[in-house]
């Protein structure tokens, strides 16, 4: 990469403060930046590292105006124009040219749209359906009735089980399983009977999921998955469960059968929220918190039992106290002591 | 599906409590229900959803007798014969009939037996032995002298490695890894050496394993999953655990080295159990428990460090009063502060 | 296995206390031990089940005299010597035979290293280089310019990314996925924007990595896996997190972005790191540990929110006393009552 600082700010509407001739040679995070690099701060609370990063450049929101060393682009969303950016210095994206391997086994009354790229080793199954310009990679498995929208990504060894209905711009990471049977069993003297899971998994438009997630099919019906949501890798997805638009889940959470979490949910890495319950929209589960009750819309918990954020705290800050309580006490005592002599 | 509630009464052995001629076209869960359905209820915790539900008809347990709208069908066990009715007007299941893929590479002196399925892609090493009517998914890899019974159903991209043995109508979901080493280490100096880990898995009859488990073989003698074990997605068994007949675990426990679970046990999602400790039979785990030394039989422990479940909950019940607390003690302390100035 | 005490020792360069002529016919762990078992003791932790196990040698530390009934076999360290004793006596290693299996599918301009042994159905794209002596298990992807070293054991199903980077003897378990995409999103008004995640995953030498892992590659630059590094099965490392020279993660833990952990650390079982800290040389996580600010070098940490081991003890002892503390109150209340009574 070598590029003037002007010649940046141009390709991403940016407004130039300080020297719009710098040399720009790499790109970089704001703490790893050396000299010649361009950065961002996208989040306020980085704000201070303005004032120590070796960055060259840095593209910032509108609102901020000065740092110590670095030219400053100004742009409406730092993260988004530093995107742009990388995708146009990275490397040349690895594209998987649409076309049929030899080696792929495919069923009968399968329909492939236009332009799709069927890798090698694909097994795909009776009366499946794949949209144009999807990518099926190396390994992957599709079940019979699947069908997969258009220009999705599904990359090498994901399982898709049968009668599963995926959108378009999908993108699913390596090793993930859709579909499997919900864990469900009827117990008689025992003995785990299991109950058929005769439901499906349906996943709606523009959806990104991590490596290595298992998301269950419903036992009837079905598991949904909106729009535009967002899934890291190792997540638990059970039977049933309804996520809204845009939502987002991180690493390692898991979510039990039939509960419905809302739209523009936000739940950290290792949370666990139990079965039946409905988290509503826009609320923000902490990462690791234990969720045992609904959680109304617009509402931040955390902990185990969860609760809103700040009782958690307010609860931390107690616990904290503990100790001067027990010195509290223990004075008291003495003075009743003191007392219950001179009474006497 | 269109049936008479008295038709679907027959099928499960049911009484009919109300209008045995409406009739039914569809099943669903109680909270979903729409006019028409057939739904059920297992658990009484959810008993007053019986006065809401708009379900046509219920399967319900012999004690109860009454809903508002809906016509009841009372049976021994409602889960049981829900499933059963779920079987009858589900999906056509998908069957993979018996036989040998060409692309599927079999080794030297295999053992297969009667009607196996084997799908596309699969690798089987020399020595393997397969019993009859066992289905091998697409792109499965079951390693040198493994040993699988009668009647399993092994998803696509399981992975088994050498040595294992597996019962009879196991079935094993995608992705999961049967055998892979233990994880132990000789640490020398700051550097960790390989212990060989020469043991294997054992796993018993009528076992369900989820999507993308693992678990891994003894370092010497055999990690055991005992007969009618049921486990969910993302769940560790580290080596040389043993679990005990008909237990339950759900979706992302962990648990560790050597420990021992005994029979009908359930641990809930995301607990963690601790190595070379006892978990007596009937006991349960609760959901994110850290459990931490032995739980003594027919037990219920929660959280972390896991306690008693009473305990536990009196823990919290303490916690709770901690402002209460802080108050009572500012108000001692004010009235001896008065008593000691009367005194003074 | 059939050998006498002497020549145990013989072998690992022991020093026999007891009687050397006893036949050894198996080896175990020192619970589980038989007469006719060599087992061992590497932890002192476990020193009392010296006087109750019923093995007939046991390989012990130098410091290590006397036992009850078994000989003793003082060695330097007792589980490299076991390990030793291990592999003597387990089966026969499954060896994978140098060579390219036909259906192997291998790119343009790929280099393969001497004597390497490519499994069936593994798919190489372009430009990769593989080390000698390197074993590919059936059904592995590797992408596009990524590199393997020298005497790596990559097992089935395993999926590494393009671009990435692997050191020699690199042992890889199965369904691991290497340089999945980090997760990161731009978000406009609610709906998120994939950010490119240009960079790569480094891996150094002499690493070992569980089933079922997910390592996600940088944003930019590198996510990096020191030498030595030891990681469980099931462990979660996002996007640019570095992990130093021998440090050991244990199953099912999960590290969040750009995290920096030093060197020789433990991470013990589903602890949880945020983004964006630092966790120092020599420190230890305790299992299911939360860590949301930084831990210094040589501390050792746990619970939620993590904090220094004394200190998570106190506070639970404190919080053991909370009923006491009620009590005590009570008692004091009354005794205040009395006083104001009187003094009334």
């Amino acid at each position: 990469m070598r590029m003037k600082v002007k010649e940046v700010a141009k390709l991403i509407d940016g407004e130039v403060i300080g020297d719009e001739n710098i040399v720009i040679t790499g790109v970089s995070g704001i703490k790893e930046a050396k000299p010649g690099d361009l950065t961002f701060i996208a989040n306020k609370k980085y704000k201070n590292l303005l004032y120590t990063t070796k960055a060259s450049a840095i593209i910032v929101g509108r609102d901020i105006t000065n740092s110590v060393n670095a030219t400053l682009i100004q742009v409406d969303n730092p993260s988004i124009a530093f995107a742009k950016i990388m995708s146009f210095v990275g490397p040349e994206p690895i594209v998987f040219p649409p076309g049929i391997h030899p080696t792929a086994i495919i069923g009968k009354n399968v329909s492939l749209g236009k332009d799709v790229s069927i890798q090698p080793y694909v097994v795909i199954e009776d009366y499946v359906k794949i949209g144009d310009k999807t990518v099926i990679g190396a390994g992957v498995y599709i079940g019979h009735y699947t069908e997969i929208g258009n220009e999705c990504l599904i990359y090498p060894k994901v399982v898709i089980r049968e009668r599963i209905k995926i959108g378009n711009r999908v993108i699913i990471h390596p090793g993930t399983v859709i579909g499997g049977d919900g864990f469900g069993f009827a117990t008689v003297k025992g003995v785990h009977h299991k109950i058929p899971q005769i439901g499906t998994v349906e996943i709606g438009d523009d959806v990104e999921i991590g490596s290595n997630v298992t998301i269950d099919r419903a036992r009837f019906d079905k598991t949904y998955i909106g729009n535009g949501v967002k899934i890291d890798n190792l997540v638990q997805i059970a039977h049933n469960v309804y996520i809204g638009d845009n939502s987002i889940i991180v690493a390692q959470v898991g979510i039990s059968g039939s509960t419905v979490i809302g739209k523009n949910v936000i739940i950290a890495g290792q949370a666990g929220i139990i079965g039946h319950i409905t988290v509503g929209d826009n609320s923000v589960i902490g990462g690791k918190a234990g969720v045992t009750k609904n959680v109304p819309p617009n509402t931040h918990v955390t902990g185990f039992p969860a609760r809103e954020k700040w009782e958690d705290m307010r609860f931390h800050a107690y616990i904290r106290k503990l100790p001067e309580l027990l010195e509290k006490i223990k004075q008291l005592e003495e003075k009743i002591e003191k007392l219950e002599k001179k009474d006497g």
